[in-house]
């Protein structure tokens, strides 16, 4: 039984191919995650280094200019094309709202993209920044660190080989509390215009994503609820919705407060997996393995997936090759997350692959 | 933090008064169940005791007699009164559908009643099944056993006392392979007219009822769906279904195939607890705390509840006192999984309380 035995394989690289260069990276956004986790994990990286920072703070271009010996522009600068000598492609880690803008404004520098998830805040906005990528020949690549964990892409691949037999249900959640430690309500992310949502669009799409991607499979068809029952109101502090796959469903929640909380399972008719601390950044996962050759707990596995994730970016343009994460991966979990606030309201079924 | 504390608390029976005396079980349906997980418990138990057999073979009266030095009755002679006073309360493991007789002839007879869940197969039929009780002025209590396992008894003390905070989500799970062992397809439980349902009515309704117990809520609104993927065609082999208490959404599966499964889990904003191997019968469960004040793990944790079941409703009748899982607690299960199947149907919110 492989996936058993594979504890060793949790931190292969199974697309390094070991090429030789570095992608010079502009962030764009350095707000709390851009700076204190997306950036240190694009330094980290061997095949990428952070060469320009933008922000519309001047302390914060100070900041960083001075941490990391790196040019750092305004939005305007970055827009018109400012410094577009000092990168090859763009981190875009602003705003859901202004995801749009800055991929165009890359792609129309002709650079490569790598968009924080959602991908935008309505499937119209999302269409048309993946076209403006495809329009001007410019790799795409949604941040789904998930599918980069080399923890994931192991049961991804024992999920193909059907090690857990037929997979039937999936289940899925992720609290994340928006307003823990210094994290005040003043935040885009509670803002419904910028963010597009709340609970479903900043971490229910984790589950989501991450279950399609193991089990290679789209949604057909979604229920789900939102409510608030504390101090968010502009956005949806919590959801539970259930996604249904051919011949499988997930059943995902999310919320916005409450205790860090995170996990990911999956039924087989011949094993189940669960995951947890599922998904997390930087997090010690915990993998609990039941099949009939036996049970397994492997503890804190993976590799630290964010910058997996950029390296993983990085070597597929060294390389010539497009990121499965790509920016119609992106778009698919924006029409399943707009079908499911389209349920919520409804308080119906609705389905997307009609 | 009483919870992470409280694991001497996991083997207490906090309603034990001791009391003299033991209570005459008659066993109506000697099926798998009923003969060997519930029949070794009423003998097991402090307060009852096995007097009666009923059932409709001939080879399984004559067995269980030989084995257990019982008077057994087949289901016209018990109907008719035969052996009443050799019992002073019975206990109904029949297929779903006939559970209305066979409550309605203890009833008949003056006898209390424990009946197995779901009450019956239909609301109406549940609701007469509990009018009989109460017209007759017999107990009846529904054979809820997490109910009266001390682990679920404390989480339910912790809950109330708040040591979760406000608790926003359960999530439940159960799956039992139906056709799992030596159990092959011609059983009642795959009988839609007899079973009334599948994987819902069987194993859905244990963390539909546990949550509705440890959070002292009821619902007001449902969604959900079945489906089938295997060899399972009359009833629900699979069901996925949500559940809206006042403040918190319950996310529930079931299923009648694959492997041995199941958990309970209360997300609060104060802290979480999860419950694994939660509704197998004589299993040992492991439970995990987590709160401010830290974490837990504790293995190995209850009784066996089956026996604390017929103990507990024993000790009832010694000591007259109402069991709390009594008829109108099985009726609103049964109101709340016919809501279920409509919002299948129906592919829409179905609301409980208007």
């Amino acid at each position: 039984m492989a996936l058993l035995d594979s504890i060793e394989d949790f931190e292969h690289r199974d697309w390094d191919t070991d090429p030789d260069g570095q992608v010079r990276m502009a962030v764009v956004g350095l707000g709390n995650y851009g700076r204190n986790v997306s950036v240190p994990a694009i330094e980290a990286g061997d095949y990428c280094t952070f060469t320009v920072g933008v922000s519309g703070t001047p302390e914060t271009r100070r900041a960083v200019a001075d941490e990391y010996d790196v040019r750092t522009v305004d939005y305007e600068a970055y827009t018109e094309g400012a410094a577009t000598d000092a990168y090859d492609a763009v981190y875009v880690a602003t705003p859901n709202r202004l995801h749009l803008p800055h991929v165009e404004a890359a792609a129309s520098h002709g650079k490569a993209v790598v968009c924080e998830k959602p991908l935008e805040v309505t499937v119209d906005r999302a269409r048309r920044l993946v076209e403006a990528c495809e329009a001007a020949g410019v790799t795409l690549m949604t941040a789904y660190r998930m599918q980069t964990d080399p923890v994931v892409r192991r049961l991804r691949e024992a999920v193909g080989a059907g090690e857990l037999g037929t997979v039937t249900r999936a289940f899925g959640d992720f609290s994340y509390d928006v307003l823990g430690g210094s994290r005040g309500p003043d935040q885009w992310r509670l803002d419904s215009r910028l963010a597009g949502g709340g609970a479903l669009m900043d971490v229910g799409v984790y589950p989501l994503n991450t279950t399609r991607y193991l089990l290679d499979a789209e949604p057909v068809a979604v229920q789900g609820e939102t409510r608030q029952s504390g101090p968010v109101d502009e956005v949806d502090e919590h959801v539970d919705f259930s996604v249904r796959f051919p011949g499988a469903v997930g059943n995902f929640a999310a919320t916005l407060t409450g205790r860090s909380k995170a996990s990911l399972a999956l039924d087989g008719t011949a094993g189940t997996v669960r995951l947890c601390e599922a998904f997390q950044p930087r997090r010690e996962r915990t993998l609990v393995v039941e099949t009939d050759a036996g049970r397994a707990v492997f503890e804190d596995v993976g590799r630290d997936e964010t910058r997996e994730e950029f390296d993983y970016f990085a070597h597929c343009l060294l390389t010539g090759q497009q990121p499965e994460p790509d920016g119609r991966d992106g778009l698919a979990d924006v029409e399943t997350m707009m079908a499911v606030y389209e349920a919520d309201r409804a308080g119906e079924r609705v389905s997307l692959r009609p």
